[in-house]
């Protein structure tokens, strides 16, 4: 008798660009295989060098986006340095259904929305750096950004800090492979989360009834 | 600059007798080695065949621990099936202080004073088998046990399990090293949960003020 039926889980994964935690949450569902699923984003912002469609964003444009919100397709969408971006629905709901742990890299507005969508069966966590200066270090490196860029995703940063009370785990990426387990453990542990069960059914089929 | 100091954490374990949930934590924490402590209970109960003391239990008489009691010694304690069962302050704060992982194998009421004492920083998970047949299996295989004392624990497991819904996780003890992976996974997470963190002070220290 199996009194317990797996059910999926969604594990948001927010932080300030330049935290790691699209890297994190990738090399965690990779470690995971079948039992992982990382949610790719639709955006309409421009394709960095060595990014592929379909694997690190379905990228769009601002017409196709704008129909699909109309169509109800996102279960959140966002706009963020002026581009837009969006998790759709029903890959997510066919993910669940296979019992898997959903990533969901995504904003602090983005886990606003998701958290009201499915209060039962998310756990959250923020990435970010051990400092200001590490992740402006980060940025810069990347190659891909301005001074002005910089500064205007520092503010960004501290914006999103804010909302770091509403996440479940605070995860400080100074050691990769550190955060990985830690990230890891948040993951395996979300799928067992007893909010996602309903007790008095549980205790009915324990006992055999 | 570390703005997010190591403090520990307390995992709590608990489950029917029989459930594994003692097998199940010591084997994380061994896994753990320094990272983690698991709490040596003092119990008035006989020794049973192959347990140390100062091991599996601190064993001491019903005056002693009568005494402790009054002494204030103990964070929690209990009577269960006749037996005196108690966790000492003293050791968990030193683990604590040391930032390590402190396993705490308590019954339903113990977790209840242990989370009033340390809102912010316990994690509990609940353990139990994957349906009453297989407790009852396990409680006879155990061979301490008479018919008697295995009905008085069936209905002392349906009387805990009513109690499920306080704790954060619900572990199926199934598959041993599987179930051991996901209180591994608990107890890493248990370490980086938000509640633990003064936020206001991380966000100004990571500003660099």
């Amino acid at each position: 008798m199996d009194c317990m039926k797996v059910k999926g889980s969604i594990v948001v994964v927010s932080g300030p660009s330049g935290s790691g935690k699209t890297s994190l949450a990738r090399a965690v569902c990779e470690e995971m295989g079948d039992k992982a699923y990382f949610s790719i984003s639709t955006t309409t912002r421009a394709k960095r060098e060595g990014e592929v469609d379909g694997v690190d964003y379905f990228f769009v444009s601002k017409e196709e986006f704008l129909k699909d919100i109309e169509d109800g397709y996102f279960l959140e969408w966002a706009e963020v340095h002026g581009n837009f971006y969006g998790t759709s629905k029903k890959q997510i709901n066919e993910a669940l259904n296979q019992g898997k742990i959903v990533f969901l890299d995504i904003d602090v507005q983005g886990h606003e929305a998701v958290r009201k969508a499915y209060p039962d069966i998310v756990t959250s966590v923020f990435v970010t750096t051990k400092d200001k200066n590490t992740l402006i270090e980060r940025l810069q490196k990347r190659g891909t950004e301005n001074e002005e860029s910089i500064e205007v995703r520092m503010i960004n940063a501290l914006h999103e800090m804010k909302k770091i009370p509403e996440y479940d785990f605070l995860l400080i990426n100074d050691d990769f492979d550190k955060a990985k387990e830690f990230l890891k453990g948040v993951a395996l542990s979300s799928l067992i989360k007893t909010s996602k069960y309903d007790i008095d059914k549980f205790i009915n089929c324990w006992k055999g009834n």
